[in-house]
Parts: structure tokens; sequence; C-alpha cells
């Protein structure tokens, strides 16, 4: 990278507020920033670096005022962390290696379709009938069951199990340690034991979809689990069978949702949630982090607690929590008032 | 599958409602099932289906009543889940690929016993002194550590770790991703570093226990960490040092049990539960997801919370919860009286 | 181990109350001992299984005081575990079997640079500009990166990913199935759809770090994700992208770090703790299982609750949570006064 901050404000309709002509050579966040780093005042919590940052240059928002005095160069843009994150991306494509071709370990079925322009690495394990598209990358270790479809430009990281039937659509990125269609968890109870019910449903991942890490989607009983278009999961993500999440839905780490149930287009969920079997949750809404889902919810809420409730409720009750043993002595003065019981 | 509505309600002592002749050759769940399809109306949350399913015939519960028109032929049975299940089983049997043999990559230590009927598939690695018995399928890239004995017909799915001296009973199934034997977690404090304790016990899974993709089960310090027959955990759940669960347990997913805590028999644990360490819990408990059990619980209770308590105190305590700031107000009311005072 | 009582205790400055000359050829639980055994006494609930222990000898703390009768022989010490736990490490070095060489199914980028007495188990994959150091053990499974560099005496179970550029120190411990180095989860939303922000930073764990089973660490956008000396990390902890944990924090099993938030030295975290991003946490902080935190915290605090608060009010608001139907009837009981009204 060697753009002057001149350049960049006129790429992103931007306006320059001191020297244009500065040299930007990297990225970097405002509190770690040398000379030569262009940087961006994204969060609110990072406003005190602005004035003591090292950076050349950096990115505020169009309308960012401040009174203390600035050193470096501001470009005011309408996205400050847009503009930062195009660069970023420029740069991360600089970085990345493209990988080509099929590991001589590579362990394939040779019934399976594996289109040209894939990169299959070393020790991995791919079934009958599986369906390759081209672009794929399918990293070291990886196990691929039989009958799956991996549509083109997936990316599999090192190390994940896609079990059999899976369908995965285009540009997913699957996360290492990730483990998509393995049988649910449901039994039937016969006197004290439980009986395995068969899962003969599959999982289907649609376009875009990003699985982290050592995250797990369980198949379904019949029909599918089904993740919609440009879903994300984080990290240690739970999804049991019959679940279907709605496009765009972002779901944050060690969250987990029970069998059956349906999940909206654009929520947003936090980490460590839980919701239960067999609901219905509407489209937007917002769930905050460890919240417990009990009921089905409609489109644009936003909810906390266990069991959750609007989150306004949630936060008047939980100030007044934290003064119950006030209430108790008030309560306690009331009774004992002398008049009280003539 | 070819059977009519009249051939499965003879087989299952089931009364025909409708037309016994109807040829059934799929199994489909109610709301998406077409012709030819048999379903059954299991949760209460699916009855509305009931009117205008596609199905040919549905599995309904011996009383079922509804003032709806039904058009598909109705069996009545005495537990329409349990009997759907035993056709999916049917067909799960049918639909299953039977693997034999060792795969020509698999690395396994001379000195273990590894009986006739095994299937050990590509790049596992098994270490010395291990005895696997017949029926057992191991897929690929699992690892099996040193002196580990695994009972006839278990089931190891792919990337499955096993650590030095676990024994495995029969008919268990450890889904992808798992790690059984690990040390646990235990440290000494030194000032102010940690000293790690040695983990020289190990991991006993007796027979016919199931374990969720990338859960994960401690061994011992001392002696054995405990899964009784018929346990049945489910994802991404921890297990810590020196835990004992009782026969036929079950655990929903994201829960952890921490070190040298004891479960009785027969508890149905929800989801994200935490336990902590060194407690004794009854049998036949009924611990509700989320909830975070930090004393011992006698047998028979419904626990809610965190910390947990009975669920039924628990929910009259929280629908007053959100009552709070009326609290609040009626509290201030009485405050506020003038006669209060005199 | 062929010690007598009286051996130890004059090797830990101990006390013998008994006869000191009895043999002890194993070290066990004070519930499980035999003869010949030695035991100690730890944790305060076990103290009942004193008086019929089968154990040869105990270890107990110098002050233990009883009124039951003990026949078994105790060796009074000032801290009873830590010499237990110095008999258990003793042990475990003499169990422990030293891999050496390099297995000839391991793949390693010919420019990496693999020091002498690394043992590098079956199936590894390790990719280009990797250092790894003398006494570093690689099992099988794992895979390393590029430019990856692993600091000496390191041990990594089987079946771990190290994603490329992660720096880990000496005497590190990373068990099966961690993830270390993924991209973090971060999203710039355009319109409705989640545009991924590039990973460019990468993890660095410092000496003495152990991390758990199935445990995820994510990489930083910029700069690194940094795990101080001395940390030890559970089984399925979520550590997100920019996050700092300081030297010698303890976090136990299941609990998730959100971005770029900054946890001090020495803090013992709970299990299923959840604390969102960007936030600076101080030093010794002891944060209770399940908690959320939600905004910064000074040094030398325990917290408790969903938000986190201060723990002691916590359980005095808990205490009378559960007495909220009470509450509500006095309260009643008080509105219904007659004199009231006047």
């Amino acid at each position: 990278m060697k753009l002057t901050a001149l350049e960049i404000a006129q790429k992103h309709n931007g306006i320059i507020e001191g020297n244009g002509n500065v040299l930007l050579t990297s990225l970097e966040k405002i509190q770690d920033a040398t000379k030569g780093c262009l940087s961006f005042l994204g969060h609110s919590k990072y406003i005190s670096f602005i004035s003591n940052t090292k950076a050349s240059a950096v990115l505020v928002h169009e309308n960012f005022k401040t009174d203390k005095i600035i050193e470096t160069t501001l470009i005011r843009v309408s996205d400050p962390y847009a503009v930062f994150n195009s660069l970023l991306i420029e740069k991360a494509k600089l970085k990345e290696k493209k990988h080509h071709g099929i590991h001589q370990t590579a362990i394939i079925d040779s019934s399976s379709d594996i289109a040209d322009g894939v990169y299959i690495g070393a020790y991995v394990v791919i079934g009958s009938n599986v369906k390759i598209e081209t672009g794929v990358c399918i990293y070291s270790h990886c196990y691929i069951g039989s009958d799956v479809i991996i549509g083109k430009d997936t990316f599999l990281q090192v190390r994940v199990s896609v079990m059999n039937e899976t369908q995965i659509g285009e540009r997913c990125i699957i996360k290492s340690g990730a483990v998509i269609g393995c049988d649910g968890f449901g039994f039937i109870k016969k006197n004290i034991k439980h009986i395995k019910i068969p899962h003969l449903g599959k999982v289907i991942l649609k376009n875009d979809v990003e699985i982290g890490a050592n995250s797990t989607i369980d198949r379904a009983t019949l029909g599918a689990t089904i993740i919609h278009e440009g879903v994300k999961l984080d990290n240690l993500v739970q999804i049991a069978h019959n679940v279907e999440i709605g496009s765009n839905t972002v779901i944050a780490a060690q969250s987990g949702i029970a069998g059956s149930t349906k999940i909206g287009k654009g929520c947003a969920i936090g980490g460590q949630v839980g919701v239960i079997g067999h609901l219905v949750l509407g489209d937007d809404l917002q769930i905050q982090g460890q919240s417990g889902v009990i009921s089905d919810i409609p489109s644009d809420k936003i909810i906390q607690g266990t069991p959750a409730m609007d989150f306004k409720s949630f936060y008047k009750s939980y100030v007044l929590f934290k003064k119950f043993p006030d209430f108790e002595n008030r309560l306690r003065m009331l009774e004992n008032k002398k008049i009280y019981d003539r």
C-alpha cells in the first residue's frame, strides 16, 4: 500500500483536514498506529486516542467534532469503518495465497465429481457421489461424506467434518473443527431407557453462509436443517435438528438453538443465548447475550433475560433487583408504624 | 417401504379411521407430507396441520379428538411417535451402508488386538495395547491412544480423539470431534502461578452411551470419570475430571459439569446448564435450561435459575420480577400517605 | 513408589501421628484408598472420610483437628494437597512415554525449521516458514499453518489446528481439538448483508499457557490476540479477536470473551461466563460462573449475575428474589388496611 490521504479521500468522497499529501503505507488501529499508518475512528470508546495518535491520517465520520488539538490528518467520510475495511480487503487479497490442485494423499471416491480449479489438501477424505464445484478449497484433514454437494468458491478450513447428504452453497466459509450434519439429539423414552430416533434428513447451507470454528449443525430427523443465505455463525454455536435460520441472521459464539425452531431474517443474536425447541421467532430480532428464549417472539423486538422479555422491561426490573434489600427495609418500616394497626 | 394403513394398524394394535387400503410409501413430517406419505401427530403445536395435511395417513393418539374435518386416514395407536419411530428405524437400517475391513492408511500399533468384523477408516491412528471388539466402526481421522478398550458394536464417527486408558462399552456412539480422556483442568496455586495437577486416572464409558459432536470428557485425577449405561450427551457438552453421571441421564447441548460432581440416574438436564464441582445430585432430576446448580439436590426435583431453586418458586418470583417497577410505585404511594406519619 | 510415612514427612517438614514406618506404594483419593495407599485431606467436604478410610497414611493440614478416632497414620504438613501433588508429579513423570522423531507420514514444508529433539506424529501437516524449537511434541493429525513459531517443550495434543502466523511460547499445552488463529467474527453491515472484515492480525500465546480441548482463539483484525504467560483456559472456551488476557488468569470451561476486551492478571473466571467486547477488566478479579459482564470492572472485585454486580449485593438480592410472592402479599395487606385511606 502506497497512497496519499488525498488519494483515499478522492476515491471515497472524503474531505481532507490537514496535510493531504502525507504518504500512507499501512493500516493500523488508532491506539497502535505509528508514522505512515492510516487509522480510523470507529467505536466511540476510542475517541480519546484521536489527539495523540501517531497515525499519519485517520478516517473519521463526516460530522466528527472535537475540541481537542489534532495533529494528524483527518479524512472525513460518511462511513469511516467501511472505507477502512475496503482497504483491509484489498490488503488481504494481496496477502492471500491461492492454492490449487489435489494433494496426492487426498482419498477421493472415484464416483465423485470434482470440478477443475478446486484445491484439496493433504489427508482429506471424500466419499462417494460427491459433487464439488469450481473454486472450492478443502484444506487438510477434512472429511466429506457421501452424496454431498459443495457450491463454487466455498472454503473449508482444516479439520472440518461434512457428513453424508449435506448441501453447501456458494462462497461459504466453514472454519476449522466445525461438524456439519451429525445425527440430531432425539430419543423416545421406553421405560427408563432412551431409544435413538434415526435422523434421515440432512443439512442445507445456502450461499454466503459462514460457520464458526468447532460449531455443530445437526441433520434433520426428516427434511432438512436449513441455514439460509448470508447467515453468519460464530464459534462453538450449536444448531439442532430441523432448525431453520433466516437469511442474514447473525449468531454470536456459544449460542444454541434447539430442535425444530425457526428463526427469521436479519436477526442479531448475542453470545451464549439459548432458544428452546419448536418455537417461531420473527425477523429483525435482537436477542441480548445469555438470554434464554422459551416462547415465540414477533418481529422487530429486542429481548433479554431468562426467560427472555422486552429488554427495556428487563433493565427496569434489573435496576430494582439491586434495590431489593432497600425494598424490604421500606416495607418493614411501613409495617412497623404503630398507627397502622389501629 | 410399501405398506397399507391397515397393515400398519394391525402390526401396532391400531384402529383405522378412513381408508385403510391407502398405500404408504414414505415417512414425512405432517407439515411437509405429500400423497403416499405416512405422518404422525406428536407435539401439540402441530395439531392445526391435521386438517390440511397432504399425508395419506397420520398416526394419532388413540384418544385424539378434533372438531375439524379430516380427509386423511387416521391410524389410532397408543403411542404414535413410537410407532412412527419404529418405521424410521426400519428405513434407517435399509439405508445404512455397512463398512468392513481396515483401510490401508490406518496406522495400528502391532501390540493392539483388533477383532474380526471391525471397520477402521482412512488415516486412523491406533496406539499400543488397544483392544477393539467385533462390530466396532472407527471412521476416518480418529485417534485412539494406548491401553484403550472399545466394546463391541461401538461407533466412532470421524475425527474423534480417545486418549490413553479410556474404556468404552458396547453399542456406544461417539460423534465427530468429541475428545474423550484429556487431562482435567486442575492446578495448585503457588504464589501467583498455577502448578498443573497430573491426571493419572481415566474415563470409563459404559454400554449404550452417546457422546455429542465436539463434546469433551476429561480423565480423572485418580480413579475414573464414569459415564454410566445409557447416558446420552448432546453436542458441545463438557464433563470435567472425576465426574460420575448415573445411568440413562440425558444432558442437552452446551451444558457443563464441574469436577468430582456426581449426578444420579434418569435425570433430564437442559441445555447450557452449569453444575459446580463436588456436588451430589439425586436421581430423576429435571434441570431447566441455563440453570446454575451450586448445591446438592435430592432426587425427583425440578429446578431452575442461577442459583437453581424449585422451578415453581422460580416462576412465581420471575413473574413478579417483571412487576418490580409497579412494586416500587405502590411502595412509594404507601410511604407518601399523609396519615402515615401521624 | 515405595516410601514410608516417615520418609514423606521428613522430606516435606511434616509431623507423623501414628505408625511412621507404614509402607506406602500408591496414591489414592481418601474415599477410594486401600491398604498401602497414601491419601490426603483436601476439600472440607471429604472430612468425614478420615475416620474410616482404608488408606495407610493421610496427609492433613498441620492444624487439623478432629474428635473422631483415627486409625490411619496422619502426616501433618503445611499444604497437604501440594505435597500430594508433588508425589503425583513424580509418578506422572515415571509413567510418561517420551516420544521422539518425525513420523514418516508427517508432511512438512521444506522451508520450515524443525529443531532436534522434536516429536512429530502421524499425519501431521506443517506449512512453510514454520519454526519449531527443541522438545516440542506435536501429536497426530495436527495442522500447523505457515509462519508459525512454537517455543521449546510445548506440547500439542492430537487434532489441534494452529493457523498461519500464530506464535506459541515455551512449555505450553494445547489440548485436542483446539483451534488457534482462525479469522475473528467481524462484519460490516451493508444494507441487509454482512461484509466480512478481513483478519490480518495473529494470535500470540506466551509461555506456560494451557488451552483446553475444543477451545477456540481467534486471530486479531490488526495486531494480535494475546494470551499472556501462565494463563490457563479450560475446554470449550471462546476467545475472540483482539482480546488480551493478563498473566496467570484462569478461565473455566465454556466461557467466552468478546472482541477487543482486555482482562487483567491473576483473575479467576468461572465456567459459562460471558464478557462483552471492548471492555477493560482489572487484575485479580473473581467472576462467578454464568455471570455476564457488560461494563469495565476495577481490580480485586468479586462479581456475579447477568449483568454482573458485586457478588454480595447479588446474593442479598437473590435471597429476596425468592421472597417476592411474600413481598407482594405484605404490600397488599398494607394497601388493604382501612385506616390507610382515611
